[in-house]
Parts: C-alpha cells; structure tokens; sequence
C-alpha cells in the first residue's frame, strides 16, 4: 500500500482555492501511484475556522467541498478533515472529523474525541468529542484515524483528557496510525511535536502518518513538518517547513525502517523563516502586496523591515524616516544605511513642524504642565498618523513594530507606535531580536552593525535610554519568560534568585498594561505563549497590581 | 429554615476586597437570623478571571479566601463559589465548584458539570467537568446544589450537553435547590433566565434560590436580579438590578407561594441602566475617576456623554468640541447646547491649524492625488490625537462613542473615531442609539433635539452624510443583527426579503472590517452577541468576502 502525505496551505473560508489546491494534490498522488491520499484536519474549510462555523452556511459549503472530493475519490482513497453535524439534539451541533472517501462516496467519518480548549484553542466552543472509535479497512489493511489532539494526550506528565482514543482502537488491531493535524508553529513545536508522536509509535508498535497544515491565518503560522514514522520510533521522514509538499511512501518501507530524514531545528532560522511565512500569508491570503513601516534607527524597526523585504520583496516595502528635534543624527543614517542595503524605497518626514502644530493648539489648555509623557506620545502618534496617511493614499499596510518585551511591560504608545494591521515581532522578545539581527547579518551586514551595538532609545525626549525606566533586557526578558510562558507566579520566580522588588514591578506592569495590549494587532505566533488569542487576560482585575 | 440570599458586586483577582464584603453580608445574614447565605459562582476571585487560573498563586488566593469563610461559618452555614484543584492527573487540573462550608469547615464540595464554552464564556479552557453529584444535608434538609450552566440543559430546543445535573440528584430526594451563577446582562436575558429557572422548577417540583453576580468586569455587566421561586414556578422574589442586596427568605414561606415579586423588563430603562453599571465599575475597580470624550453635535457622542455624566458625576466629565472646516455651525451649537444641559467641562479646539501642518507635510509626497478617505481619516485621527493628549496630561479616559451599525461595517478611523479605552456604546446598534436618546430626554430635554432629528453625517468633507455609504439605519440595523445575533447567512436574510445585492455587500463589509474591530477597545455587552471576547472572527479569510 502506497500513501500520499499532501502539506497544503489552506485558506479559511476559501472553499473553492481549498478544494482546487486538494484536487490538484489527488492528480500528483496519482501520478505517485499512491493508494491513499491524506489531507489535514478541517482542510475544506481551513484553520482554526472560529466562529465561522456557527454559520450553517459555512458548514454547507465544507459538506459541498467534500462531496466534490468523493466524486474524485476514484482509484484512489481520500482522508480529509471537515466538520460534521452532530445528528443528536444534545451536545454540540458539530463534529470536527476526518472523512474516509472511496470508490466515489463516503466510506466512513471518524470524529475527533480530544478537543483542544486552551492556548489559541477553542474547539470545545464549537465541537461535540467523539465517544466512539472505529478502525477503517481499506485493502485488507486496518487503519486507525484519528484526528491532530487525539494522539497528544500521552507522553505528557499531566494528561488534559481522561480518555486516549488509540487505546480505544487497538482492540481492533490496525496495522498502520494516521492523524490529520493543524498543528500550529512555535521555536520550540518541532521538537515536542516528534516526542508525542514517537511516544505513540512506541507504545502501540505501529507506523504512523502525520499530516499537518503550513501556511499561515493571520496570527497562527502552521510549519507543517509533516513526520512519516517507522514503528521502531524513527523518523522516516519529515516534510520541509513551510513548503507545500505531497510525497507517496510504500508502507513496507516505511514499516522496515533503516532511513531517517530529519529537518535542523535550530532557533533563529526557524523564528527568521516562519515570521517569513507569517508575513507572506498574511499579505498573500488578503489579497495585497505592498507595506510600509516607520524605520527609527533602532533595532525592532530594522528586523522587520528585512522580515518585510525578504517576505514581499524590496520593491512592496516602503519606510518613513521621522525624525524629531530628540532624534540622533546617527538613527536616521542607520536608518537610511539600512533601507538602502535593502533597496526599498524611504522617505525623510521631519515631524517638527506637526509637534509645533499640536503644541501651539494645546497651549492654553496645558499652561504651566510639565513637558512629560503627554509630549512624547504626541511624536510617537504623529509618526503613526503619517504612516496611516500613506497607507491610506497608497494602500500599503503598516507592520507594526513592537518587540514582545514592551508589549508585556507597556513600553509603547497607542495609536502612536503600536499602530499597524500586523504585529511582526510581538512575540519576539528583544534579547531574541538582537540574535535574530545578528543572524540576519551572518552572510554580510544587512543592518548596520551601530543599530546593533548602540543601547536601545525610544529618543523621545534628550538622552532618553530605555534602561531609563526599564532594567536592562537580559534581566526582563528572563523575569517574563517566566511569568508569561512559564505561568510562574511572584513566589516562584523569586524563588529563581531575581530581586523580589523587580519581580513585583514587572508582573505588575505586564497586567496593569493588559489595555494596550486588547487593542493591538495580531501577533504573529512564535513562541508557545503569544500575546493575543491564546492569552485571555482580564483588563479590569486586582491581581498582582 | 431560612436562606440568605447575596448578591453581591465582586472585582476580579481583588481577594480581600471579595472576602471582606462576604463576610460582611454573613453579619447581614446572621442578623436576618439566617441558617445559611449563599454567594455567587466564582465569588472568591471573580468572574471571568479568564487565564489568571493557570496561576498557582492565583488558586492559592482562593483557597486561602474560602479557609477564612470558612471560620466565619459559626452558626451559619455559607455556600460559596471558588476553584478547586482536581486531585487526578487525568483531565484538567481545576474544577469550578460549589463550596458547602459549616461548623467552621468544609463540608462538602460539588463541581459544575456544565461547563459553558460559547460566547464570551471559556470555562472548559480552565475547568473539568463534574461527574459526580452529591447533595448536601443541612438542619435536616436535603438540598441540591448547581452550579449556573448545571440548570441550563433544560428548557432549550437545542440542549448543549449530554447530561443534566438534577436529573442525577434527583434519586437523593432534595427538598430545595440552590443555583449559585455568573449570568451577564443582556437587554433580554432577564426574561430567559426565568423561563429557564421556571421549567427546572417545574419539571423537579422544587423551591429555587438562584443567586447571581451584580456589576461589570471590562466588558461584562452582571445585572443581578437574583431569583427566589416558588415549586408553582412563580417568581416569589427577584432582587433588584445592578444594585447589591442580601435578603433572607423563610424556606416555609417560599413552599407555600402566593407572592410574586418581580423587576420590570422594559429594554431601554435596561439598556441605560446596563450601561451605566458598566461605565461605574470600569472606572471604580480600575482606581479611575475622570473621563473626557469628543463631542460631534452627532447623537453618539451625545449620548455616550449624558452616560458618562450619570455614572460619573458630571464633574467628573470633560469634554472637547474639534470643529474642522466641514463641521457645520449646528454640530458645535449642539455640542455646547448638550454639554451646558450635562453641566460638564468643555473646550472648543478648532483642528485646521493641524490639519494644514499635515498638509504642508505631506504635499510632497501626495503631489496629484486627490483628497480622499486620507484626509478624513486624518481630521479623525487629529481628534483621536488631542482627546489621548488630554488623557495622558490630565489623567481622563477616553470613551469610545462608535455604535454597533458603525462597528460592524467599519464605518470608523481606526487610530481616530475607534480610539478609546472603553467602548460605551459599541454594543447598541444606531437604531437603538436614537431610541436610548428619546429615553434620556423623556423628562425633558438632555440631547438636544436637532441632534436626534437631523441626518447622521461624520462631517469629513463637505455635505457628508452616512447615508453617501451606507443604507438607511433602519434597514441596515435588520440586516445586522440577522447576521451577528441570529447567525443567519446570505441565503436566510435574503430569505427575509432583503435585497440580495444589499445583503451580500453588508455582510462583506462586516468581515472585511475584521480588523478594525481586533484592534477596538473592549466593548460594554448589553446584547446577546457583542463584538469582543463572543464573536471570534478570522481576520485572514476568505468567507462572504
């Protein structure tokens, strides 16, 4: 038996692209000489489709996209993944599951029975578990499906589920494991992702056929990463990263063993490749081709314009170099070094005679006040301002470019430099953009080495630094690591040898700052714990503040 | 044997500030002679503490919250609901339980079961569902105790879940039921949250005590309105609305029935009242005093400012008239008419001297083109800019004055008309807006009547009026909540004898505006489906657009 593994890059909503993009891939698995061919999880419809799925509408057309894969389903076996009504009045209306097509039609549906609810994860909002497990026999071969979390509830010291849906399958002896995934990307996935699957393989003996997503949905990047396993727990294969890709194995092989085709895990190429992807998609999948972002002479602002121009090519990005009368001669030729070592067009806006502007309206109003934040969030917010200005003229996107260390702490002004449809960086902290910056420059500068070395300023007021009001960042970033990934609390982190006034300080102003974050744009995912979507905060609270 | 009823206005995470005012209302209690006082779902911590619950500490805080309830248990009984740990290592770590606390000590625990995970609630992202059911007996009296949601798989055509907590408890023969709950106001959830309670009382043939939450957290209002109902199924009492209240109820007397005591419903005096709660506590728990918006001479910021000058006091009030050259001579008369009647702080600031440094400063670069949403955008953007600088020197907050019609079609600067740090009226579609205006000035006149009479225009450019972009209020408001509260899709509404092509470009307009709403403050939820935390949208997608 001969199974095409097929890692696409889904679109949500986008039925007839998505359909379109599977039939393709059924031609090539044929051309293969494929027997079988999977698709992820929720392929028809995309992932994570939200509140989408509320929408009969919605579910219509997935139901239509799996009848035209059925019809297609001639001399070879499709797995897809797709919702499916619940035919019971109680529970969920919706099951997410994987479709067993053959001979033109509907051969069997197995539901998902784990529902990942926590993270970026909602499915219980949407979907009824399964509570019954049914192997599928295709050529005389015993097949269990399952689908993306039912097979996460092993290799872990605290299991989220009381059930395990491949103990439910073994009494019914398959002779091969296949599970449709959308499995989204962070630095660190790749490693966990093969633990839990080998962990499966090892305690049930079997081969198994990974199949996950790549691409990305706004903030959710998928890597894809897709992982033929031997029962032995080797890696047969590993589909690339964030590339689209359908290969065809002989099970025999793959059940032999002896080959093991792994992909490098390294950090930085990773963050530096899925940022990429995050940043393509996200234009790509909108329909638009062209950004713009401010360009200050630091260092957040220059990461993201590489990320910018790698990902949409020099000539889509635009920046804008604002300086003020508290910007240093040596930012803005950082700045214009870095745009022309890139090629992108960027233009000079002095913002003075706008800050004059304000200032002379505000006069009276603001008699005898102190020049004080108010004055620097006006800069920040004209520069933002033009930036919107240009983008609404000429119809690029503004990036946003805030690291994930003032995101957590509040350094930023709304509206001002947290402007931007996209977050690039906001999951980045920014010990991690400086390796990112260095790793970028590895074949030859690409961002000026002072941008690099220089210490961080916001320069919105004389001789500003950021260690002004912030301690330094390799004594930050580790604090809200801890706090924000680790979810340790004062006490622990205390317990790790930080300062204890610090601690406190700092966990405060991540939480007293929850505000700013409600209101910025989608962060590209990275890291296992993003700002956004996978961490609910409560903004009114009276914890740790 | 007689029960004390609390409800009670509680803050999140703000553990000594929950604990002292219950042990207060156990003095209460105690002097209304009650046996036992019952508080509300969650009341140690809050409700929604959303991901605080993944803290150690923060469950520790609880726990520590409940041992000193529970030495207050002297001659009283309480019931109170908190997290609790789940011993085993299989399923989530945390249960949402009821805590039966006498004698000085935990009696008796019961975990909720039902576990809603839809809208704005996320609670098995935190919490493993009850399996056991136990009911506890006190003084004699066998009674059964749910938690919220456990009461509400009856009663619907379309029941969530596949089980039913009293149907469980019924087999121990409980004489009374008790309802501990976190229910958040909607203009029409009163009416609901008895027909649910009535058909559990029917089908069990118990007495009920329903205790809710009063007040808001962020976006949520808790309105209270706790109910005691009689096994006929009559409403023998419910505590007022948006207010704290402990009563203590004779069980005999509520058996015996005969007394109905119920709040009136009407849906403007709610939806007023809703909101002011949600404007009160949003300032008052997050140590905020003053607030100061814009004010158009337009029907929204007219009525978000009589709102804020009702719940804040109008000392406590400023607001800033931003005349450009497109505003008409009325729109300023009817802003400083309107803030005179408030008796709020005013200034009038006129924006062209900015307007034209922006001009001057992008002339340049927008050589040839011609004034479009640009230089709209920019007037909005201008105000948004002035009313944050008076925030930060002064310390007031901005409200947000955008209506839902606005909200769900875009019809707004983002970084401009959409900044704020509370959205008042982003639930209220405009078709209520004017309805809630008529309300206000049914004393006499508070909003100036051109304001509710005249056209809506946003005044950026000459003779603007909304309906240049968009259709009549009263036909797109329909058409709206047809899609965002009843979930229909083109087919249903156009089903409804709506214009087809209306149809399609509105509900267009709706998803390709997905992110401007990601970045808006967090919207008051007066309705049954806000914008925010219960409306998950992708933003990437391909659907209806």
């Amino acid at each position: 038996m001969r199974i095409a593994v097929a890692q696409l890059n889904y679109h949500i909503g986008n039925f007839d692209g998505n359909l379109a993009k599977m039939l393709q891939a059924v031609t090539t698995a044929k051309a293969q000489r494929a027997d079988i061919v999977v698709f992820a999880e929720l392929a028809t419809c995309g992932y994570p489709p939200r509140d989408f799925l509320d929408f009969d509408d919605f579910i219509r057309q997935a139901d239509n996209c799996v009848q035209e894969l059925a019809k297609a389903a001639q001399g070879i076996a499709i797995i897809v993944g797709s919702p499916t009504h619940n035919p019971r009045i109680e529970g969920k209306d919706l099951y997410n599951s994987a479709y067993f097509l053959a001979d033109g039609k509907v051969q069997q549906i197995q539901h998902k029975a784990l529902l990942p609810t926590y993270d970026v994860f909602d499915e219980y909002r949407y979907f009824e578990p399964a509570t019954e497990f049914q192997t599928v026999t295709y050529q005389g071969k015993v097949i269990a499906i399952t689908v993306c979390e039912d097979m996460w509830n092993v290799g872990n010291e605290n299991p989220l589920y009381t059930v395990c849906p491949m103990d439910e399958l073994m009494p019914q002896k398959p002779e091969l494991m296949i599970n449709i995934s959308a499995s989204p990307f962070a630095y660190d996935h790749a490693e966990e992702r093969i633990h839990v699957l080998r962990t499966n393989v090892e305690r049930y003996g079997l081969p198994l056929f990974y199949v996950n997503h790549c691409g990305a949905q706004t903030e959710l990047i998928f890597d894809g990463g897709s992982i033929i396993m031997s029962p032995d727990g080797k890696v047969f294969d590993e589909h690339p990263y964030f590339e689209e890709c359908v290969r065809t194995y002989e099970l025999a092989e793959v059940v032999r063993g002896g080959i093991v085709q792994e992909q490098p895990k390294e950090k930085m190429p990773l963050l530096h490749d899925g940022l990429l992807q995050g940043l393509r998609d996200y234009f790509g999948k909108l329909g638009l081709k062209k950004a713009i972002l401010g360009l200050s002479g630091g260092i957040d602002s220059a990461v993201t314009a590489v990320l910018a121009a790698r990902a949409l090519g020099p000539e889509n990005v635009r920046v804008l170099l604002m300086p003020s009368q508290f910007s240093s001669d040596h930012s803005v030729n950082d700045a214009r070094a870095l745009a022309q070592n890139l090629g992108i067009q960027y233009d000079i806006i002095p913002i003075e005679t706008v800050f004059t502007a304000y200032a002379d309206l505000l006069k009276p109003h603001f008699w005898g006040q102190p020049f004080n934040v108010t004055e620097e969030n006006i800069q920040a917010r004209i520069r933002g301002m033009l930036l919107m200005a240009f983008s609404n003229k000429f119809g690029h996107i503004l990036l946003n470019t805030t690291n994930k260390s003032e995101m957590a702490v509040g350094y930023g002004t709304l509206y001002g430099d947290l402007c931007g449809g996209l977050s690039v960086i906001g999951d980045v902290y920014k010990t991690e953009v400086f390796a990112l910056a260095k790793f970028m420059n590895r074949d030859g500068e690409v961002i000026p080495e002072s941008t690099i070395t220089k210490p961080p300023s916001a320069e919105l007021r004389p001789n500003q630094k950021d260690t002004d009001s912030l301690p330094p960042y390799d004594i930050l970033d580790p604090i809200l690591y801890q706090y924000i990934e680790r979810h340790q609390g004062p006490r622990e982190i205390v317990a790790q040898g930080f300062d204890e006034t610090l601690v406190r300080r700092i966990l405060r102003l991540v939480n007293i700052n929850e505000f700013k974050r409600y209101q910025t744009a989608p962060v590209l995912r990275v890291s296992p714990k993003a700002f956004g979507m996978g961490r609910r905060m409560p903004i009114v609270g009276k914890y740790l503040n």
